[in-house]
Parts: structure tokens; C-alpha cells; sequence
């Protein structure tokens, strides 16, 4: 059953080994698949390589596939190679003949490049979805407590105050950053490879213009060589970003399993979504978050495993390749499933209140006391010293008020401005 | 000399492992540094921290360091740790207690963090500009070399012709999508950090706003939190940048050292380009490609230090975050060298013509003749199966024409179109 | 089910997202824990912590559970959470509070330690045992195809005369490089973590110079902060050795790939052992070594993505160390199955002969030609000059002949020698 | 200046570009270089390539160099590309025709490889001089501290007693288990590539055992194309031992970041080696170990680079292996600095006394207290639930004592059983 096949059987081991969980993965492409064979027959007719009548009964048999797919229904059988073959022989079984024609023009090189863009445009709005999601919860956090206020570290050492408002705040602007990623990676899978067949192109006269707009890609991948090079660059634009946003959502973890630290304590959560340990009755462990950053971490790897992947290879068309599926396509869906835990999680944080009474962190006053001094007109320096020694000396008392009024402050973290910073990232995938 | 030095004397083992490279490195941000002081005095006299007859005082001693520094005169002196505290003392020498007065409202963390901003910015400019160098090299070559004929190989495998018009022309059009990771990591550089201080912002009425239309940056980045996590994001996101444009340049490098295997004999370079052995006096060597791709293979790895490098790292400053300086710095040079290089070596490449005259080349031509086939009514997998089986009967003989017509192929390439995608591109760094 | 369970349901999602594919992975080490639990019983009994009746109910339990193990008939119920809780939830549903009793002096933490230090153990002789099939297969080619000469090349350059010989040999021989990282990575497994309980040890008198010598561990892992932070190190090793011999296995791969491709010809495959592609009929493409190239650049990702999930984790048991089994546990499965398809493909590799007759290798024998001369006492930097000129005039000619005899040369591989070194490595493995 | 100069002047920047820091990093081989070429020519001289009177001029000549070298007074002159080249420069203006003799038999490929193999081996050497020190620092402090009390964490959660006499010792045990890599990495640098020529062996009747016995390797790296394939693999080895030797130190510096982090309080250091803020006088921040765990990540980082570098290169020498001197090379230097800064700076560490006083710690003796349960016969699941019900109503009080007495426990930590674990291990690189 495979299309290549040329009259002798290739050894099962050596197709257990070389397609591996292709089958699997591509169920994932299916609706691609579907689609721009869709587009694919439509042009070909508009060039004369189809028949007006051979389009009117592939279409709809194309739909019919389709509507499996999304009924769930789909299958790639036993001893069909891939998704590709699947819905030829779907067709063929059909058809006949007729079926066997939507491959004119086309190579399953171009053929999966444009089921891969159409896959990650679709992924990089589900992140994207998920994202926003992560960011409405921080930003609404940040609101409910804005006031509230906690020691802020540099060095792991105590320095000066900070806020949960702040806190909360600032992971949902550093979400906008990843979007940048996001947006860059959609950009680079938002054109169109079809027409590029084995990455050569083709001596039919294929109206890419055509199957570009039907598939709405921005443009056409126009050189065909450099859309088939688009694989692996594609991949690792898609990884970049998912490594970004997955960096944010790891640091975001770490900082939780400091802060649920009994030598901490600034927040936690219900008994039900904390786990307990086997010999260790009174354990309350953050798990979901030691697990949330060991997956990002995890997907913070996949843009070198790619590189690894890639690097020297020769130009063209590799079966190395192929193996990028295995690392991208379950990295989209741990990304979101990641973002809506995180999500999840942070509708049930409890945080710690009046945290800086205690007198531990009396020190963290000190900057607010230099900068007093220097409202006063004492030059930053003198006043440093001055406060410094009354530190050195233990006289040093904290007035514990905090008045921070600027741009992006305590008293004002401009989670309004942020909102609109990241609607216009949004907007641009859509 | 060290500003938070409180009357011992560090241990000269501990400055030398702790400063390590900086005070090199930090000559790279020394106009960034005079030129976000100037911001920022400029915003404190707005504020009432600075006297008007102060910042009189202090602009045009800021400027003479300005200009001492475009003069490849300014020095960070023996004993003095950073850019930060030379441009400071040498501020306190001239004017006295003025000179300490602009550190008000302002800590290391943030000045560090505008001086890395503008400093990525103009970096990201120039990778810009080499990108387009290069650019436009590859394209005048696509069309010099239009329509000479190579093989095009999948799996290392004689596949279908191409052309150099096409192999040239691919590089040019994969530097766009490797442009789109340039915007992203731009546009995370370009957002204003002063003001976030220590990262938790300060309790003087600072003006971000004014500073960030001083600076030219597109906004704050708003929440102080944020901005210090800024920290490290935009660091990677400008090595994912420098990743992707020397993945293309690794890829084109690995191609000509293959082309000019005698086993290929595609392209060749004048001798003076080349370099001989030491014992095997016929050999002419790629070493600037090998070199080229070597180098370009490490700077794909840097994404990958950085995240080694801030996994996991505790909220806030850790000093472990200048190290990212010793990754970063030097990547620009050498990925502008790199570029810079390649654009030096294709203006001298000759290029073989005639290759597929060659027999070893004649099955390249199968393809075409299915097509053909196709065109006079066959359904493309019986004329498929026709080509194939007179291939393994021995009775194959190749037409040798190639007629490619449809965008983005051999005949026609679409240089104008990329070339107007470039620019787009370009104009987003403006 | 959970044995940590305080009276509330925790969340199932939760429980997904934390417990991931463990429950599947866990089962690779069923037969471990077993062993482990055995020896653990055996010295409580030894301490008086277990009564000798209540060992003698015990074991004959657990052997019926390692039974069940070897017949594959051991599963992992639902709601039970990984293999130590479904072991012990067997015990007990068999023989009540005694069951329970097993756990004294133990901790999930060593406990799964101990299991992933006999199964990591385990898998290294299984790697070992695969990489001595291939070096066999390697040798024994090796001898076969001695005196086949082909091209040696430097910078891709056509360099030296070279042989099959050699070729096999050179990655027999190296695999012995890869088997020191082997012995290395065995070594550090080989010690006994059982009794580190919670990784800060027990206060029962545990006995674990008995439980190192059931086990059959070289020595106790005797610091019990240490042994749990062996945890993440073991891990690293085993993927550093996996990743030597993958490296090595994917630079043979590419080399396949390279004598495959047209332009070269050097080896061959029969039909059935490669593949073809769906528009051009006379491809047979090495897929199956494209395919290992690929999954072996994946194996030396490994190491890197252990490093990124466990750099600057705080001290002690974290969740994120769970993931590790993700990573690791399928690599060494991959690894053998790409020893064992190589040592298969092997099997059937044809190799050309004559090639150095072609005249497009004739300089490759300039070498040759230098060295008579200096045998003839010209010195070499003179007759390196002479050499060359007849080259760069076009009058040189070959004389074709190779008579290299030195120890490990083209005349005189030093198979046994090498086989030697194999098996003094091997050995350490026993 | 080169070698290989056919007559005409490469391109200046060419040179610079593919010299790089080549000159520079050589000067570490230097001393290498010339006890290769002193045991090459004693062997040419045995097999009759060289006159028994040309020998005796040629070996006071290098060992002069050699004598040079060890004053510091050697170095590579302008225009001169590398160690290689200069001492035959040095020996040909010395010696005239009989300097040039020194290259017959060998390449530069075979010549670097064997400088690299030399200078491994010391600097492996060197580096397990720094890990014994740090060791024993280790071992020594462990022994000082050793029953003072602190809390043991798991998932960052107060778990069970702990004590710095088993924390100081765990990373000196852990040291042993890199040292097995620095084993693994010593043997497969400890073999003789001299005869491998470029990589493909010698017409000349070369004397290899000669030539390994000379220079003290444990054999020949026998096959001639395996010898030239251990560039990389023996880079890649190396940078594994240092990676895993920084990923203990990087861990140790994350642990005394946190216990320096006011919230511990665990340890101190005198504040001459801590440093402070520019906006905040109380800050004592733990600058070196944070710079400490900073280049021990960037270490880690390294064999991924090495991978990234070769992965995929075709066989036999291509340039880009030079760069891998730029990676490796400062890495064995910049490893033994930590090693040494942390030896420096724990001999001047402060440990805080009676830590589990506080009551916040009190839930750390639940373990104690079920284990005293069942040593009075409770099953130790009913043990855990009483002990836990007690915690979880308010009413468990500790009884705060500690009687730990196994093998690697609190009071046993194994200090001289893991000391003889060191020794063997270093002794295998004598």
C-alpha cells in the first residue's frame, strides 16, 4: 500500500523503524490534508490538469473526509503509510482513477509542508488562546491584590519592597514578549509551500497565486527550494516560541514552589491541589508546579533538539526530517495544557497578607529612607552613606511606607497600557 | 573605587572572578550608558530632582564623554568594575556632588538594562544591514546564474534539475523568515526598562514616558517587575535571531563545501580563496565555508547557554545574568563577519555549466517525462509506473528539456516579490 | 489509592498533568522493585524490625509478583498511582498488615532510586551487548573488504587513498571510545541508594552494607544526601554514553549516506532495504540510515535536555525529577534499535570496487608519490614542492600503488588488537 | 609563513577569519607539540627516515624550545599561523634542510591530534588535582560540622532533620561520581593518534608502538581513521567530565545562594567576600557563588556546542574541528577556577548553630516520631496515620531528638569509606 512500492516487500522491521509514530502524528494533519487537496484540485482545474466533472466528484468526496475527520472517525489503516495515502486510497477506493489524478503537481514534500503551516498557524492560535487566557487571569490577580505588599529580592537577598500586584503583573507583560516569538513564528508558517512539489517545483504551469489565497497564507513561499528549506526553519521558529512562552510559565513555577516554602510562606493553595508525601505526614508539596516547570523546562530543550536535528544536513529533502513531528506536535499540546494549569492553579492561590510586619524585613525600607533623605536634597550618595551606617550600627528603624507612583510602580502597574500592548499582538494572528 | 564599597577591601581573587570580562565588554555599552544618563537627568530636572542650572552643568560633561567615546578615547580605568561607575567618576571629577546626583531614582539594574536595550537595538540594525548585504548579493547572483542547470538532489539522491537561479535565490528568500525572528527580538529589545530601578521600581515620581520618548523606544516596558525579567528574554530572544540567520548561512556553507567536493565539482573559488595542505600538494580547501559553518553551528548553540544559564534562577537579579554579556556580545561581531564573509566569497564564485550534459544525471529528467505524459491525458500513477518500469528495464532515455513556468521555479524565479518582502521586513527595524 | 491520600480526592486533572506517563514507564521497573523490596525485607528481618515468620510470608509473595512480572502479566491498576503502590497494595490485599510493613525504613525516594539504579544497570548491558553485535559486524566487514581501496578525503576534498577496511574498522574502534562513557555511566549506577530513605537517611539501624550485597552494587552510595543527588547525575551519565554511541552510530549513518548518493556510488543496498519516492520512479533513497542519523542526533540532545531540567534545582527530592524517566527510559530502547538496524543493514551493504581507478581520483596518490621521493632522500618540504608543481602543470601522473604497513594502516588494520580492548571494556560491565 | 603557500598572498581577512584565536589557544600546545615531535623524530630516526647525526642535532635543537617554552618565553610571530608551524620555523632557521626532515611520516592533522591528546590528559590531570582539593575541604568541613542540625527539604518543603555534616559531605561524595567521567574522558585521550597522518596513515613504515611508549599512552589509537575520528569524540568526552564536575559545583553555589537568602540564614560568609548594592547599604549578596553557578551552567552547556559543531560533518578532517579549541580550551581553565574559588571561599564559611530550635521547623520530627511508633511494634501505616492526625488537629509536639546511626546517616556519614572511593579513582589517572 505504499504509494513507492515497486513490487517487493520491504522488510517490517525496517518500516516499523523508519515510520515510527508517523501514523499516529499525522491523524493531527488529517483536516490539513484534506484542505489542501481541496485547494490543490481546484487549481488544478483552473489549469486544465482536471477535468470541470472530475472536480465535481473529488470535492465532495474530499468533504466527506473531512466531515469524518471531525466527527473523529478517521483512521489511518494498517499498512497505509501515512495520512497522505490514506486519503488517496480513500479517494481511489471511491473514484477510481479519478481519485489517482489530485496528484499531479504535487509531491508529498509540498504535499505535508502545507499540511505542517496549515497545522501550526491553527497551534500557534491555540497557544496564543491559551496565552490570553493566562494573561487575563494575571492581570485580574493583579487588580484583586494590588496592594498587597511583599518583600522584593535581588541576589535571593531581601532588598526592597515589591507587591503581589506588581508580581502578578509582571508575568502577564512578560507574556507579551513571548507573543513576539509567537507572532514571528506564525509569520514564517503563514506561506504558502504548495507548488513546490519535491522542492524543485514542477513543469506544470501551477497557479500558486490561486491556492495561496484559497489556503488564505499571507503569500506564497515563492522560491521552491527555500519553501522546502522552510522545513526545520519552520519547526524551530515554532519551538523558539514555545520555548519563550514556556520560560515564563517555568520561572513563574519556580517562584510558586519558593514562595509555598514554609521559609517563605507568601502563598498557597487548598489541601486538594497540593500533594502529600509516604512517610512524611504533614507534607503539603506543590507538585502541579514542580511538574509545570520540569515540562517547560523540557520544551525549553526543543529548539536545540532541532538544531541538533538539522544542523549540516545536506540540502533537499531528508527523512531525518520526518522526525521533527515526534518533537513538535506533542510540545503544542503540553504548552497549552501548561498554560491552563497555570491557569487553573492561580484561580485557587491564597496570598499571604501583611507579610512585611515582620521585623525581618526591616531592611527593605532602607531605600525608601536614602530616597527620602534625598527628596529632602541630600545627594544620593551622602544619603546612601548615611543610611548605610545606621544599618552598620543597628540604629537603623524603617518608617514602612511605601508611595510609589510612577508608570509601572506598586501604586500604579499600568495593567490597562499592558492589556492594549498585548490585544495588538494578539490581533496579528488572527 | 566600586560604589557599594564599604571600607574593606575585596579580595582581589573574588574581583577578578566575579568582574571576569566586563570591563572589555562593557566598552561596547558605553555610548548606551552616556546616552541613557542624558534621558534620564534630562527627566529628573522635569521632575524637580535636578536643578535646570545642574543639568546645565551635566549635559555637556556628558556629551564631552559622548564624544570621547565616538573617538575610541574612553577607557574604564584599572580599579574601576564597570561602565557605569567610570562615566560616573569621571562625572564626579568634573563636577563634584553634581556628578553623584544623577544616580538618583536610577539603580545599576536598570541603567544595565537600557544600556543592553539600545545596545541590542543598534546590534539587531546592523545584523539588518549585513542580512541585506547578503541579500542582495544572492540575488543578483539568482539572476546572473538564472538559467544554469543543477541537479536537484532528496535524500542525497539525484532528484529533479534545478538551478543555480534557485539555489541562490533560496538563500535570499530563507533570510526573510530569518528576518522575522530579527523584528521579534527588535521588538522585545525596543521598550523602555529605566525606571524599574532594582526591579521594583522607586518611590521618586519618575517620567517613563519621557524618557522612553527620549530613548526612541516604541514603550515602556511597564511593569518594573517585568522589565528586570526582561532580563534574559530579550537576551535569547536576540540569540534565536542570530540562531536563525546562521542556521541559513550554516546551511548555505555546508552546500558549497559539498558543491566544490570533486565528487560534485559545482562551484569553485580563485585559489588565493582556497587554502592548501601540508602534506597533499593538489589540495584546494573550503576552509573559509568549513570555518563559516563551523562558526555558525556555535552560534546556533547560544540560545541554548542562555537557557541553561536562567533556568530556574530565583525572581529578581542574580549576578549570574552578566554572564549573558560574555555569550551575546561577541555573537553579533561574529554573525556580521559571518555574513560580511559570505558576501566577500560569493562575489567570487564561478559557477560549472552544463552539469546535467553529464549521463550521471539522466534519470534526473523522469519527472518530467511522467509530466508529460500526464499532460497528454495519463493519469499521473500510470504514467508514473510506465517511466519507472523502463527505468528498471534499462530503456529509459531522458528528453533534457526543462520547462518550468509557475512562480517560484526555475524559469521564474520571483526575485522582485522576495526582494519586496525583504524590504518590508527591513522597514520594521527603521 | 494513593498511599500519600489525606481523606480528599484530589483533583483528576491534576492527577494527569502530575502523574503523566509514568504509570506506563513505571513498568520497566516492576521487576526491579521487586528485587529491591526483596532485599529491603531481608534486612529488616536481619535488624528485628520483621519477624522471621512475617519474611517467610513475604517473600514467597513477592517472588509470585516477580513471576507475574516475567510472564507480562503485571498491571498497573487504575487510581493506583505508580509501581510501588501497586506492589505493596498486592502484599497487602494478600497478606494484610504485614504488607505494610515493608515500607519501615524506606522512602518512595530510595525506593524508586534503588529500581532506576539496577534498571539503569541493566539497560547499559544491554547496550553494551548491542554495541559488541555491531562491532562484530564491523570487525568481520572489516576483515572482508581489507584490501578494497577507496578515496580518503579531507575537507571534503579528495585526499589519500583510504580503504573499507579501514572504513568498518575505524567505527569498530571507535565504539570502544564510546564503551569508556559506558563503563563510566555503569559505574556510577552500580552503587546502592537504599536506606537514603527521604534522602536524609532513617533512624532504624538499617543494614546497608547487606542490602549492597544482595543487590549485587558495587559499593553503598554511602552519603545519604548524596545518594539522592545521584538522582539527575545517574540519569546524565546514561544519556552521555547513549549519546557517544549514538554520535557515533549518526556519523555512520551519514557517511552511508554519502557513499550512496549518485555522485559518489561507493555503497550499495539491495532494492527491498531502501525506498523509493512517489514522483520519481528511479529513486532508492537510504531512509532507513536517514531515519538513524536522526533519531541519533535526537539521543545526543538528551543530555542537554537533563541539564535544562535539572540546573539550579534546590537541594533535595523535586517533583521535576519524575520527567527524567520521560527522557531517558525510551532512549535506551531507540539506542539499541538503532545498534541492532544497523548491525541488520549491515549485513547487507555492497561495496564497489575499483573505484580508485576512476582518474578523477589520481591525485589522491600524490601522497604516495612525496613520500618515494623522500625514501629517496629528498627531503620533504622538497619533494612536496616538486610533487606540486607537476600538478599544477598537469604532468602528474599516478603510480598507483599503495603499500602502507604500519600498525593500524591500510595493509595492517590491528583488528585483534582493538577486538582486545573491546572486551577488557566489555568485561567491566559483568 | 604557511606551510601550504602555493605562491600567492590568501586574502588578510581570510586569514584572520579562519585563524581566529588559533595562535593565542596554541600556545597551550606548545610544550605538547614539542614532545610529539621529539618522540616522532626519535622513531623516524630508529626506522631510518632520519640519520642517527640529523637526530642529534634535531633533539637539543627542540628540546631549546622546549626550554623556552617552560620560561614563558616562546611565542608564535606575525604572520606565522600556528604552534606547528613556529617550532619548525624556529628549528629550519636553526638547522636548515634537516628542520624540514621533522615532517616526514606525519600531517598537521596527526600532529595536532597528538598535542590535543597530551594536553588533555594534563588538564584532566589538573583537574582532578582541583576536585581533591575541593574534596577534601569537603570532607574536612563535614567532619567540623558534623552534628550540627538543619532542616532537610523535599520539594522545597521542610521535610526531615538533616545536618551540615551530611550536606558538606554529600557534595564531596558526589564528587566521586564525576570523577568516574573524568575517568572515562582521561582513557579515551590516553591513546596515541602519531601515524594517523591526515587521517588515513603512512606509506612509511612507521613504528607506532615506539612512538605511544614513548609518550607514555596506554596504546596506539590503532586504526588510522578511528585515530582522526577521536577529534571530537575525545573534545566531547572531556567537556562531559567537566560538565558533570560543574553541574556538582553549580548545585553547591544554588544551595549556598539559598542558605545565604535572609529567609534561611543557614550560612554566612565575612562580608569582605560579599558585596553590595549601589541603591541598598544592607545588601551582603553572595556575588561569587552566584558568578560560581553562572559558569558552571555555561560549562554544562558546552558538550551540547561540541554536538551542535560536529554533528553531521562528513568524514574525515574538516576546518570546522579547529573551533572546538575555542570551546574546550578555556573551559578546563575556567573550571579549575571555580574549584579553587570554592575552596577558597568555604574555608571561610560561617554555619549558623541550633537552626531547629525555631518552632518553625517542628514538623520535621514527625519521621522520628512514626519510626519510634513502630520500633514499639505499630504497623508503620498506622504509625503514619496517628502521627498525621496529630499534626493535622493542632496537637503534635516533636520530641526533637535525632539518633540516626546507619551507614552514610547523620551520625555515620562514611567520610573515610568515601575518601577511599576518591583515591581510586584518582589514581587511575597516574
Amino acid at each position: 500500500m505504499q504509494l513507492w512500492n515497486k513490487g517487493f516487500e520491504p522488510d517490517k522491521m525496517i518500516e516499523s523503524f523508519t515510520v515510527g509514530l508517523d501514523r499516529e502524528l499525522d491523524l493531527r494533519l488529517a483536516r490539513y490534508d484534506v484542505q489542501g487537496s481541496m485547494a490543490h484540485i481546484r487549481m488544478l482545474e483552473s489549469i486544465g490538469l482536471l477535468e470541470k466533472s472530475e472536480l465535481d466528484q473529488l470535492l465532495p468526496a474530499l468533504q466527506e473526509i473531512a466531515d469524518s475527520i471531525e466527527r473523529g472517525e478517521f483512521v489511518i489503516e494498517d499498512g497505509v503509510e501515512d495520512v497522505h495515502s490514506q486519503v488517496e486510497f480513500l479517494l481511489t477506493a471511491k473514484l477510481g482513477d479519478i481519485g489517482k489524478k489530485i496528484h499531479s503537481g504535487r509531491s508529498r514534500n509540498d504535499q505535508v509542508l502545507v499540511d505542517l503551516k496549515l497545522f501550526f498557524r491553527d497551534e500557534l492560535r491555540r497557544i496564543a488562546d491559551g496565552v490570553e487566557r493566562l494573561f487575563n487571569r494575571l492581570q485580574s490577580l493583579s487588580e484583586e491584590h494590588r496592594d498587597k505588599l511583599m518583600p522584593g529580592y535581588t541576589h535571593l537577598q531581601v532588598a526592597m519592597p515589591s507587591s503581589f500586584g506588581l508580581w502578578f503583573g509582571a508575568y502577564a507583560e512578560s507574556l507579551t514578549d513571548d507573543m513576539q516569538m509567537v507572532v514571528a513564528a506564525y509569520n514564517i508558517a503563514n506561506q504558502n509551500p504548495l507548488g513546490s512539489a519535491a522542492g524543485y517545483g514542477s513543469s506544470f504551469p501551477l497557479d500558486r497565486e490561486m491556492t495561496t489565497e484559497l489556503l488564505g497564507f499571507a503569500n506564497p513561499h515563492y522560491n521552491v527550494v527555500a519553501a522546502q528549506m522552510s522545513r526545520g526553519k519552520t519547526e524551530r521558529a515554532v519551538a523558539s516560541a514555545i520555548a519563550a512562552v514556556a520560560s515564563t510559565l517555568g520561572h513563574l513555577a519556580m517562584d510558586v514552589c519558593m514562595w509555598m516554602c514554609n521559609n517563605f510562606g507568601f502563598v498557597k493553595f487548598p489541601d486538594e491541589l497540593t500533594t502529600g508525601s509516604s512517610i512524611m505526614p504533614h507534607k503539603k508539596n506543590p507538585d502541579v508546579f514542580e511538574i509545570m516547570r520540569g515540562k517547560c523546562n523540557r520544551l525549553q530543550s526543543l529548539p536545540n533538539e532541532l538544531t541538533i536535528l538539522t544542523a549540516n544536513l545536506p540540502l533537499g529533502y531528508n527523512r531525518d526530517l520526518q522526525l521533527m513531528k515526534d518533537i513538535v506536535f506533542p510540545a503544542t499540546t503540553q504548552l497549552i495544557e501548561c498554560l491552563d494549569m497555570a491557569d487553573f492553579m492561580l484561580a485557587h492561590i491564597e496570598v499571604k497578607e501583611g507579610i512585611l510586619d515582620d521585623p525581618r524585613y526591616d531592611y527593605i525600607f532602607t531605600v525608601e529612607d536614602v530616597n527620602r533623605l534625598v527628596l529632602q536634597g541630600v545627594p544620593f550618595r551622602d544619603a546612601y552613606r548615611q543610611v548605610g551606617l545606621s544599618v552598620q550600627d543597628g540604629t537603623y528603624r524603617p518608617t514602612r511606607e511605601v508611595h510609589h507612583t510612577h508608570l509601572g510602580s506598586i501604586g500604579n502597574p499600568a495593567n490597562g497600557l499592558i492589556a492594549e500592548k498585548m490585544h495588538g499582538l494578539l490581533a496579528q494572528l488572527k
